[in-house]
């Protein structure tokens, strides 16, 4: 895979511990200490500036600036809805001066640097001493309980230095994106907040108190787009400066100056950073207690998956139906802060069995988007709903036609997922109130892009890409086919089933849904395509993929990689050579249609065609392989997922962490090790220990009860806090599982 | 096709004639109206100003800028090396004042409006009477045998006006490209002379001269951009003034504004209007006598065809290696002025037999930027040279990746070119000079881009987009495999039969070419696909290609044309509809390998499937079915080719001239109904005169004859001014022409 790990940090079961300033990761350990609270996200830069490379980047939920110079394209059908999420204010400005010589952070006048982020708090602090003068603190807090608070914790204690200091603390709008500023509009300055709109005509209100241990003076003032207010004071003792910060964002300016400073006030009035502290531990502890995942015998995989389990946490949990889950979360510009189908297809199954109330929401957003899918299906010259590869507001933003009109993963993610949740929850007001309207208008898009073959003894999907992006314009994806056949045949199996149900007649009446028209579905499903060879069992990723010309993907140069970049485009697309799961993919998503021989033959065949150049593709098939017991692999596989950051294995971590691979880990260990089974009439588990470890454990959510499940060589306890519900099968033998311990013994 | 005629113009043989102002067609007369000399291209706009819509166009061949928001792409091979054709002076520019009042064109106040374009001269004569105050008459000229040099000549005849009129005279640097201003910078400005540059480091000289038959006043001044010369005289009797130009490209700032004026200068002692129409008609008349086409019974076509004979020549004639036959010649800003394959596939035939200085010189361009498409075949990943697209400096300008990547007929299309020229001139001086070294380039291109499928049986290009570019990314486009194949195989031809020469063995050694590449290419070649079916004689255009959704293009209602603009993007390229000819087109290059069955049954097969949405396409279709005996479809066809513009079919002739179609246009009637085959090993003539004409008759060279054709029902009537060198074949029977008149009957 040309993946190489990159350790830098301490190995630590709880937190990220960074020993000694790692220059060359700078931008590395900007990512890996970001902290977010799902409506706000802060990288790790240095409070005090730092003169070398720093993405001094904060970002909001579906905050997002349009691109000044898109080029109007002639041709329909290439989105005009560019967006993405924009780079928000500094609010952690901090500049020190020493009698008044400005301090910046640098590495050659500073010694014992120790950098660390607790999985347990969401605290992140950072030391160091700065030539033999004075020590200094910087610790940092976003609060899970009140996402608009935050807080930065300075402490400077005097070494061989007595004399007057001077802190400037800032909010700074006048931030970068992509390099270039001016994306903020600053409207008004008061004391210690500042409001800001962007072109898209969303609000920013950034507003804060100081608490200091000692006397000092201040003042105000302001430059170009950044709020000053200036302290100075002797240090003799050491100082101890806390700063609670207010972050208020108005997405349709409806709110005035007064309204929001007086929102902001009475959220400072109640806060203290000791405060968030404690709120945050009890959050963490609450979480770590129903969703922890123990590994025992590799630290390095337990470091992993925690810190998995801590920023998935952090990006998402449901608190608003209109957040969704970003490529790279709220820790960078890669991406463009954009959802993408992993939303559903990686992250949904990490919620529906930890917080379905947090899949719901996800869900939900793409009912509340379903108009901009709407519009996106006209553009396209079809029917019903296209949802968009990659989008903050429901339209389309990717830039690349190529992907945008070629690829409906996204719009057919949809449909799985509602099938997937509303299986494993049974939760039908969702499906008869929200997620009937989706698939119709899903099915409608994908009856209406398919077309039959010459001689229309075939249905399929002509010049589409699959999840495969290095097949671009092929026909006959099997993957695209099969997802529009299921998509189809879920809309006509709900309508069927609940035709009954009064809201259904409504929303068939207003969709003017007719009998024709599924009965033209109904052709088309029958006459689905999917190319597959009986003898050897082997589904053709699409149709002509086995007739490419091969590649020996282990004799491709490691600098190549990644290929985008170093192979000249159109060349990627002309290989036998797979970037992520597309065959496999289905084989995950629709588990158990397919016999173990099938999914052998499939995985033998693709797994060494694929590069995995997309972080996503390494934990399907360590789920796969698995299942298929080579469990070498399986490990190997699970340990890029779970350190894929941490390790920096893809090069590119200083961009942001890649949020959704970080809840691919999760699925991983659960369904890879685990065993889960929920694609079937009945939740199946089958966990195995695989012999690296000594044991581990996992927990899932199942109809209201919690279940933990602990992993050795020889036999699995299953702990409930309730009775559940539901039988489940383990190891292909149905429980009725009763709240305490159940104990079974390991099938091999 | 949905294409239908809208004539306005007078039917004429040697004219264009608007007769009353046609306001609603004023951008499609200020195209047709174009003049050009080759060297600079004017379009008949309004020299006195017009407040409408107006395209004031004036280019200079090869005079280019960049755009400024060039986006670079961050994948590799995706061209960053945009440029287009700029507009340049407006250097006819006249504003006329009435006592102090602006007086510009309308429609309104106008009467007896009256414009011509005289194809024996390349004047453009435009007349009217202002309300019952004065007539005016605007006359224009580009010199030929000068091409720096061009003319304007205005009268102004009272009527019941008399008293004081002031003439500004101007030179524009201020003009707009693509609706905007702001390319050119003025450096300095003298009395009746600018300078200016564009970014590109590309200067601009334009000096002028007055004559008036009365006396005058006058005074200088600049404004912004515009150097204005200002004239006052009492309009008395009629007044007379000729204004003689020089326009003095310096493509690299190479002369000092001193040398620049004394050469204008120079130039304009020894001009003077009436000389240039004079030289202008010899031109003509000699060019007529050895070029024209004559068609009896059918005056339209009669028009049509010298119309385009006029253009073609003004277009290009090789006057030097730098220039190229951009696809709208100098006439618009559409397609940027570009050269496309157009130059070596339709145009290059017509050079070869009518001026093969000009031919050779068209292939010149493409050695003297031989350099620049082995920069673009690197970028590609490929060795060799890859020809652009689009380009004015060799350099790859189509900004669409799709194509530029993806379509290699360019490439082809050198190799081609180089073969057919070489088989009708013998010039083996030019082979082994300069077309040998071009050939390795490209065989290594098509040997390094092509790919063997899995199991290595068959070799071929992936990925690829043929001249149809209604299929995007295909495998095994067979045109694109055809001349992939030939062009290597010419090459080892060449290298084989000439090995011996001093200056061959140079080239092998300067460019490193081995005895193992020719053998892989020998396999390549070998195992090169084209997908056929023996029984049906039919070409599958690419694998995969018959069992596409079927699209009865005759239901397309006639408002979705033309389909870019209508129909979103991606569904242009999923259906068995073509726009342009792909199968039909490698049958027109190579005639002769195939039978008349075989080219029959593609035609019946592939016809049908093609909406022309090519202006080049049906000339090719004319052809064929010409050959086929499906004369009414032939002559159909044909009406499309002579009069696409005049009658503007494709509704976009307001933008330019479809320069490359109207060189089309030519091939049509010589290949067609002329039935001339060139890419044979003898020269092949079977002239046949369609039924609803009386006669026609054409002119072709062929190794220093000129050999005129006049063909009745009956009889062809050649007539040679010197014995032929060459045998020729007439009807399939071998022919030694001699000096004189040979008479042959018609063979059905």
């Amino acid at each position: 895979m040309g993946k190489i790990a990159q350790q830098y940090l301490e190995i630590h079961p709880w937190m990220l511990i960074e020993d000694g300033f790692h220059e060359s990761k700078a931008l590395v350990s900007e990512s890996l200490f970001s902290l977010s609270n799902e409506y706000m996200g802060v990288r790790g830069f240095f409070d005090e500036g730092y003169k070398k490379e720093s993405l001094i980047g904060t970002y909001f939920n579906g905050l997002y600036e349009v691109p000044k110079d898109i080029r109007r394209s002639h041709y329909k059908g290439i989105s005009d809805q560019l967006h993405y999420m924009v780079n928000a204010a500094n609010f952690f400005y901090v500049r020190i001066y020493i009698q008044d010589d400005l301090y910046t952070f640098n590495a050659k006048e500073i010694s014992n640097f120790k950098r660390s982020l607790d999985f347990k708090t969401g605290e992140m602090i950072r030391s160091y001493q700065v030539k033999d003068l004075f020590e200094i603190k910087f610790k940092r807090l976003l609060s899970i309980e009140t996402p608009v608070l935050s807080h930065q914790a300075i402490e400077i204690k005097p070494l061989n230095y007595q004399g007057q200091i001077s802190l400037q603390f800032g909010i700074d709008f006048g931030t970068e994106h992509w390099g270039k500023p001016g994306f903020w509009q600053v409207d008004h300055f008061l004391k210690q907040a500042s409001l800001a709109h962007t072109t898209t005509n969303q609000n920013l209100f950034v507003s804060y108190q100081l608490h200091l241990n000692t006397n000092y003076q201040s003042y105000s003032f302001y430059e170009h787009k950044l709020n000053l207010e200036i302290l100075s004071f002797n240090l003799t003792d050491t100082v101890q400066i806390e700063r609670d910060i207010i972050c208020l964002v108005d997405k349709n300016q409806s709110l005035s100056l007064d309204d929001l400073s007086h929102q902001a006030d009475k959220h400072l009035k109640l806060a203290s950073y000791q405060k968030t502290l404690s709120s945050n531990q009890a959050f963490y502890q609450a979480y770590y207690d129903q969703n922890d995942i123990l590994i025992e015998g590799d630290l390095k995989n337990q470091q992993g998956i925690r810190y998995c389990l801590f920023q998935l946490v952090n990006t998402y949990r449901g608190v608003s139906e209109e957040n969704n889950i970003g490529a790279k979360g709220l820790t960078g510009e890669a991406y463009s802060g954009h959802a993408f189908w992993d939303s559903e297809t990686y992250c949904l199954p990490v919620y529906l069995f930890t917080n379905p109330k947090a899949a719901r929401n996800l869900l939900m957003f793409r009912y509340n988007t379903l108009n901009q899918a709407r519009r996106r299906a006209k553009e396209l010259d079809c029917k019903g709903a296209c949802y968009p590869i990659a989008t903050l507001n429901g339209h389309e933003a990717c830039d690349l036609w190529q992907h945008a009109s070629l690829q409906f993963q996204p719009t057919s993610a949809v449909a799985y997922a509602i099938w997937h949740y509303v299986k494993n929850t049974k939760d039908d007001e969702f499906l008869i109130h929200y997620g009937f309207e989706m698939l119709v208008e899903i099915a409608r898009f994908f009856s209406s892009r398919g077309q039959y073959n010459y001689d229309k003894t075939k249905f399929g999907y002509y010049g589409v890409m699959g999840p495969d992006e290095f097949q671009m314009m092929v026909n006959h994806n099997c993957y695209t086919n099969l997802l529009g056949r299921e998509s189809m045949k879920y809309m006509i199996d709900v309508f069927e089933n609940y035709h009954y149900h009064p809201k259904i007649q409504e929303t068939v009446k207003a969709l003017d849904l007719s009998i024709d028209e599924i009965e033209l579905m109904k052709d088309q499903i029958q006459k689905m395509y999917l190319p597959y060879d009986e003898k050897t069992k082997i589904y053709e990723q699409h149709e002509g993929f086995h007739d490419l010309p091969h590649i020996d993907i282990h004799q491709i140069p490691v600098t190549d990689f990644p290929l985008y970049s170093h192979w000249s485009y159109d060349r990627i697309y002309r290989n036998d050579m797979i970037k992520q799961p597309d065959v496999l993919m289905f084989m995950f998503l629709y588990n158990q249609r397919f016999d173990l021989e099938t999914k052998k033959a499939n995985y033998d065949y693709y797994e060494p065609k694929t590069i995995h150049e997309s972080s996503l593709s390494p934990s399907i098939h360590s789920i796969l392989a698995a299942e298929l017991g080579y469990m070498k692999e399986a490990v190997d596989f699970f340990g890029f997922a779970t350190r894929m950051d941490l390790d920096d294995y893809n090069r590119n971590t200083k961009e942001g962490l890649h949020l959704t691979s970080i809840a691919a880990a999760w699925v991983n260990i659960v369904y890879g090790f685990g065993g889960l089974r929920s694609d079937g009439n009945i939740l199946k588990l089958a966990p195995y220990c695989p012999e690296y470890w000594t044991s581990y454990q996992f927990n899932f959510h199942y109809f209201g009860s919690n279940i933990k499940v602990f992993v050795t060589k020889h036999e699995i306890k299953l702990t409930l806090d309730r009775d559940l519900k539901e039988d489940i099968m383990i190891y292909n033998q149905t429980y009725h599982l009763e709240k305490g311990i159940t104990t079974i013994h390991v099938a091999h």
